[in-house]
């Protein structure tokens, strides 16, 4: 007699994860360098340099008891200054401490935000393709997931296809750009085009519609013209979950915040509201050594040239190849057209070339699959010839 | 048109934390020294050498990549052994890595633990003086917790009031020992006893009752016959949540784990169960560096002697002034009767003095104050005259 739910999501692994397993298998049987793994989006450049002296210099000079020690609920003070000020000097938003919540990285901030606003069974809606997790998250916190099909044109939004499905029951709407799987930003334009519709609906449905803005990738563009509009400065009543996972190479120390800006209608309650859902979740504070070390980082990031480098080799390698393939702007995912319909079955096609490729109806969107680019660049360059070697299979 | 239970929990502040932010204001005003703050269950003593130790070698030795990347969801796996093993060698268990499951300290621990378990509306029974935020987390996920009253001769259970609580609705029982706010342990007899009625009860309603000791206190114990008996030996369907806060001195550091015993009837799915709550909680791996460290230093603690003199000095001069206290085996919590029956009433007359006690209403036990003895040992050595004199104006 064990709660449905969770003993469902305990036992069913996820398709990316037993493709990962699959693949230290495969590697041990033939070799590192004979299998091509673009499964997991885990961070392939080690964290920068100031990670490891801060973390050096906050253990020789700060007192032990004090670091270690519990911090307020929402995060030390000064480090949510330094990042309030480093947001509001990179955006030109005007945030406080008093804005931003430190979290144990970006699960922690969804759950938290849907949590804090959700009544039971009230509705998120997100974008295919999306990060399957926020089905989860979402259910998790009480609510329900709608995903609005892709618009496999742009991979910008459907904004016919929102309209129709946002209604009376509808409390908040996530957003993941630079987006996990297509790689692709959302550009201003849809982004005024989207608070605008939820504007007008939040006004004929006279209720708070949340923007909940996952925005892990957000350093992680690659063209000087790729700007990524700050969300907060375009809809009101914006929350940002932000993690550091990315953007320093740290993913296993769970340390990233959530904004809730002054523009956020009742914003105080807003917040005090994310602080009761972090407890009421067994979220004590974020973990207090790391709060100090990414605000000692807090301009930095891991040399994302790396995966710049392996986005370019990919994209021109594969397009060359006649694979039909999305811009990927950010992110270090590039979401590609499979070459038969059927996704799964081009997937396993591409295991018996030792291409490990994710299909893309775990992310909503049948018909594609993701490539991982945050890899060594040795493997795509050695992957080549297997790609090249599957799109002949499909008379290519 | 928030959720009402987390605007609720995020607005009201906790009487500790507004004692403590009362006593920081005081100091301020009259001096750090004048002011005799025993609020906060803060550890005062560094974590011990071999935590630095630790995370200096790991930053020199280890790939940063893989030390500060994604661990599995339960946890690294050589960390779960190496905690299963020194749990065995302690306490004669036979846990295997499989049991254990890595969280981030034991607040995360006891929601992930409950939401494993409980159906909506379930029971979780706990007995007073018990820590406030069980309610809190019993009722986040999903559940109602109904509290047994101190037995206030000897502070161990009133076990005809649990047998009349226990129904066809409960689904867990909360005990922490070592004991906060009372610094008592629950003896083998308790633990025997509570087993029996445990087991009676299942077979009654014919439902799995699980048993959550919640363990953060464990090795904060201070004379040689202090035995603090490992509760999985003694219940089958017991689950163990610990914490390293204390012992290792680092509560703002988050990490602890579960541990699901073998005899725990279907303890797979139970452990598979507690994976997908963590899952649906936003708790994507406990942070990893200090995974790894806390493997390091497996077998160490802080140096504890600083609170058994703290507890010595405190009990014997507690009592030799005429207050009645509970003798404390354990954790760094002197639960004494307050000298007159309002225990509110008593602490405003002690802050008068500059003692911050928290009242134990809080804790479900009125009429009795804890006292946080985690303080410079100068704290109470200073404190003593100004107990003399609250002592004297209750005609002591």
């Amino acid at each position: 007699m064990l709660p449905k739910d969770t003993l469902a999501l305990g036992t069913t692994r996820s398709a990316i994860r037993e493709l990962f397993e699959y693949g230290k298998k495969r590697k041990a049987e033939i070799g590192d360098d004979k299998v091509f793994d673009f499964s997991i989006g885990n961070p392939s450049i080690p964290a920068p340099e100031c990670l490891k002296e801060a973390i050096n210099d906050l253990l020789e000079n700060e007192d032990a008891v004090l670091l270690h020690g519990y911090s307020s609920a929402q995060g030390d003070a000064n480090v949510r200054k330094t990042i309030a000020e480093h947001l509001n000097s990179v955006h030109g938003t005007a945030f406080s401490a008093d804005n931003i919540y430190m979290t144990c990285g970006a699960a922690a901030s969804l759950c938290i935000s849907l949590r804090a606003v959700l009544l039971k069974d009230e509705e998120v809606i997100t974008f295919a393709p999306y990060f399957p997790e926020y089905k989860v998250f979402a259910e998790g916190q009480g609510g329900k997931l709608t995903v609005i099909p892709a618009d496999t044109k742009s991979f910008q939004i459907d904004f016919d296809k929102l309209e129709a499905a946002i209604n009376a029951n509808t409390r908040a709407v996530i957003i993941n750009s630079p987006n996990n799987p297509s790689g692709v930003v959302y550009s201003e334009d849809t982004i005024k085009k989207l608070a605008e519709i939820l504007n007008a609906k939040s006004k004929e449905f006279n209720r708070e519609i949340y923007l909940i803005a996952d925005e892990p990738y957000r350093e992680l563009v690659y063209d000087d013209s790729t700007v990524v509009p700050y969300v907060t400065k375009y809809y009101n009543n914006t929350i940002v979950c932000y993690s550091y996972s990315k953007s320093l190479s740290l993913p296993g120390e769970r340390i990233g915040y959530i904004v809730v800006p002054d523009e956020v209608n009742d914003s105080k309650n807003v917040y005090a509201s994310v602080c009761g859902a972090g407890r009421a979740l067994g979220y004590v504070c974020a973990p207090t050594l790391f709060q100090h070390v990414v605000a000692r980082c807090v301009d930095k990031t891991s040399d994302i040239s790396v995966y710049k480098k392996n986005r370019d080799l990919l994209y021109n390698g594969l397009t060359e190849l006649g694979y039909e393939c999305v811009k990927p702007d950010g992110a270090f995912y590039l979401f590609t057209k499979a070459l038969e319909d059927d996704a799964e079955a081009f997937c396993e096609k591409a295991k018996k070339h030792e291409l490990l490729l994710v299909s893309g109806n775990g992310f909503g969107c049948p018909g594609y699959v993701r490539i991982s680019y945050c890899v060594a660049t040795e493997t795509i360059e050695n992957a080549m010839p297997a790609f090249k070697a599957l799109a002949e299979e499909y008379g290519k």
